[in-house]
């Protein structure tokens, strides 16, 4: 009941702290057979670490994934996989000044109401590097998506007011996505973010995001009808991310001034397969995949860690300032790509291997 | 792994179709000694019915809760409950011109692909007529989240481009909800919505709309920190109810253009007790309730059966037409409400049975 | 968490009270498309019921299986079913002398402390009534099943200390099983039984017994390898059945006794598969089924309600007397065996679902 | 799905090969705030080492718990413990000659049909090596126990067809049980079987055993009453540690040849608590606690591993012989006390945490 697994079939459990000795995964449930490539793991928990550019956190981090079990001769053996990714550059020596202080919009404060106790070093079980975890267990499931012909693209849409022009959004490339710092496939609007960035990066503050996704090849049927919709367990995936505060998908918040006789995705056939004229529907149509693109949209508020002085309380109520020190990054979303792309990826797998379940 | 259970502790698990004898709920994990007031039950499903107004379907449905298990003399015994809402008023005539076309928008073809079968009477299981169970459930929930002086409150505040001023959401009372047939809470703007309903209704269309909800007395320390934060599940539970595309909290997706110098909520202790300037956390940090307002929204599409003819397909992938006939909701958001709130309820007593577990 | 659900992917939760309006189940993951044959759920009721002989319990009950969803023309179709089996016969007075005192070897007294509250007519939910749902839930297992060739068998091997010879287990039918009143397979046995049973009724006295199951035609590959062993997911389900003390496979308790070499089971080809010489594991090694007949035994106590005079206390701890009256079985292993049955179809079933999901 | 997961709010998720860097397990759900003797763990480790003995398996391993998160400043923080044990003294060359042969009564044959792919080096994940995991887990479950006052004692009570006298049960310590390298309290059976396993030793054979298990001070209320019946999920706890056959518990299988008369539990009041007179019902009755002490047996199988030369086939189906090397146990009950006290406390804790759920 404490919420560290994720997944009903393809279940992930994490565990780890900012500060301790590193952060781990038990992946229990992947199927037998899969050829496990480990460079792919890496290539993506590359994606995701810190100091990949001066845009994001210096802390120093190779993020080496080490696979404990599960595996033999090169694929899965239907047991348990362990991930463990060493933390190597922690200094819990920044973190010392914060221990009685409650940083505003953290979860110091909740924690300790939760607990009573809380390691404080870096936010301890709180800190985003919890996502190191699920970025690797993610890889996993991309492996399997892509022997399945699913695609999973996603990328940074909207920093602050800056945002992609819409016509951009089809068509997008992993290339385009990581051929800049702020993995915005539209260079000019990556540019801009960059540059809006680098600004607030100098003032100490932070900005808040968006960023899209796009499923390809999602084959129809996954997804099941009540309460574990295909969407659902999407938008619940994302809203577990740090920082995320607001999920849609196809049609999303602007379907609540469109009329029926808009919105409405007309079937029609075409060379033998069936599609929608729109796809307002997002891909996924009474909880379950129809075949066409899934695509949704995930919000980031601004990083609650800023370099400026701000008032708060301590643990006895007293008001005081704080003004952090450490290694932050000013906008989330360039490094949250691959953890949006990672939960997508293990909520599809989770409704694959729940699929072959449901027709006798 | 068919997904019509929700929770963990406090657990439901609902069925029926729309055009079968009725439809019902489990309910699994309601502890022993709440008084449970049917006559409430009763209330709920009274405000989620259709024909309570010229605005919504006319089916005529009493739904009455018949309770069977899981009370003696009053009060919950800890036992499972199960209640049985009667269909009475199913009309299977009226569909059997839809057997094997495909309805726009629907679950008619995902369902079809999924199963290879389908009761298409009135869209089966895939109706919205689901959602008398989880009302019905919700209100036990409520009820014990009444008991503990949390307080649930949903309202209709978007109907296509006719919004509610964002100054009216606070101090919004039950009774304002429930003063109009379109549940918003401010008269002004629920006149214009409900010309708006009208007008398409008179035109066989139909509308998209936006519920928000204000969650009063939320305990510190529910939610848990990781995958099951408390606003992944509220997302997840609101996500799963028929035509919902989107999810918000606290700043939801303003947050995207937000600085985190403006963003961050500042603590203060105010007459003793803990509490932050702003609330653009939405009384959510961590995954953890801080004690503040918890308020959300939630995005409907405008309903897809709609009284025009559409192009479609047939199972044979042939072009046709169809146009439905039967009783439906140019706007589903008015019905939507007590759902919403159900849902939520759901959620917040879960993870209040789920809080008891968290320290020794 | 108040296990009122078994199972996993084909889960059921029951519900229900000895004296409310009825028991019920819903099943939830039954694959779409299975025909259901209603009069062999009704049948497998029927060998359940009370009354069906002088032997047992003299309670009326018809125990109609009343399906109120999730088939359409004759087929599951992927949605839960819920069954109902009203309760006809109930007959609280009975009981209301019962009200304030604890029956020896019955669940009112942890009921009471558990809850602080409690159905005390016919046993509430402690009633082994609530093994109705469990059949009617099993009866479906059971078809499911038998289109996959697999076929379960139990039987009443021992009452007291009357055995049927080991010599006998061998090519047991239902047939042999169903033609005397006490099911056990072997005539001679059986009379000895049946008069052992009508002697201690007439002493207002009950005895134990034991249930033997043969399950044929198991697919390899059932069960997982670690807690959720083949065997263990039997015996929990076999260990929830009211008044079972014990639960073994295979060579079950006399392993003790046994050597290595001895107890090995030596692997053969034998027309071209794989089985082996003796089957000392009882169809399943490692907690996965090997092809072999699994088989097991479970043990019953003697029925606590008895109709002699005991001693007792009442909810103030004063020392009281009590004599049973009502109606009750003095041996329940007659009946129990469609109990046993249906309990293993529902773990079979589960594994045979998750069994899908082990290979890429 | 595939089962490495134990417990429902105390959750245990184990991984790892015989032969792999090591095992681990991580433990989510456990409580805040317990003081965390790692020095406890060390010494439950300790005592299911091998090479303790000369009784026991040779191989060399120390198991040192290393514990990599969830603890802070010495006390659990509500967040996931993972605990590694490293692999020291593998020797894949040992089984490299077993590669394709199917080990009598092992688990080869049915992983290799269930998966397609095993890591047969020392047995691969179905290894009893893997309740390194599950003691080091039970450890911090006894660790909440103790605090709670609840004591779980087991000990070896038969092997072979020498028993220790019933009349020795009562009173069994903790100290009498770790007197000898048999795990036996009573010292003179535990000469016996000493001298019996070294003989068996002698001849490259293995025997049976039989563990009992008392458990003191477990308060009333724990178990649910219907699935998850205390005694339901001790059994099936018991009969998922390798080589288990049978489980009962209270009178166990002797309860068949009692009459009702004779084994109901007469309740009564002394020194202003509730007992029974008996105790047939080993502590738990409707599968709930009754506050009297819980009490079980378990059955453990020969093992499989002899160093006799055994018939058997390869892959291919070919006839073949092989005899074993590498180290094993002749009696695996030793060995095996510790496993069964840590899997009794995984379910006593968990059970622990459900009840906190029952009562409003």
């Amino acid at each position: 009941m404490a919420g560290n697994t994720f997944g009903k079939i393809f279940k992930i459990t994490t565990y780890g702290e900012s500060h301790g000795p590193g952060m781990g995964v038990v992946i229990d449930g992947c199927p037998a057979g899969v050829t496990i490539d480990t460079a792919f793991i890496q290539a993506e928990l590359k994606r995701r670490r810190p100091g990949q550019s001066n845009l994001v956190s210096q802390r120093n981090e190779q993020d080496d994934a080490i696979i404990q079990s599960g595996i033999f001769e090169g694929k899965s053996t239907g047991t348990p996989m362990h991930i463990f990714i060493p933390n190597q550059d922690q200094r819990s020596g920044d973190y010392s000044h914060l221990q009685d202080k409650y940083r505003p919009s953290h979860a110091d404060y909740t924690y300790d109401l939760k607990y009573g106790i809380r390691d404080y070093r870096g936010g301890g079980r709180s800190s985003a590097r919890e996502t190191t975890a699920r970025v690797a267990a993610g890889a996993i499931a991309k492996i399997i998506l892509q022997g399945l012909g699913v695609n999973i693209t996603a990328f940074v849409s909207q920093v602050g007011h800056v945002e992609m022009p819409l016509d951009k959004y089809s068509n997008v490339s992993l290339d385009d996505v990581e051929s800049n710092a702020v993995r915005c496939p539209d260079s000019e609007t990556a540019i801009l973010i960059e540059s809006l960035i680098k600004e607030l990066q100098k003032d100490g503050d932070s900005i808040g995001g968006k960023i899209s996704c796009i499923i390809k090849g999602c084959p129809q049927g996954w997804g099941e009808p009540v309460f574990d919709k295909l969407h659902a367990d999407l938008g619940k995936a994302m809203l577990s991310i740090n920082a995320v505060k607001g999920f849609e998908f196809g049609s999303g918040f602007s379907c609540i001034t469109m009329k029926g006789s808009e919105h409405n995705d007309i079937f029609l056939q075409e060379k033998g397969s069936v599609k929608t004229r729109t796809n307002f529907s997002g891909g996924i149509q009474g909880g379950i995949s129809n075949g066409m693109d899934i695509n949704f949209n995930v919000a980031f508020k601004p990083v609650a860690t800023i370099m400026q002085e701000q008032d708060t309380i301590d643990k006895e109520g007293n008001a005081v300032t704080l003004k952090s020190k450490g290694r932050h990054d000013p906008c989330v979303v360039p490094r949250a790509v691959p953890i949006v792309e990672a939960m997508a990826a293990l909520v599809l797998v989770d409704h694959f291997l729940r699929a072959r379940t449901n027709k006798i």
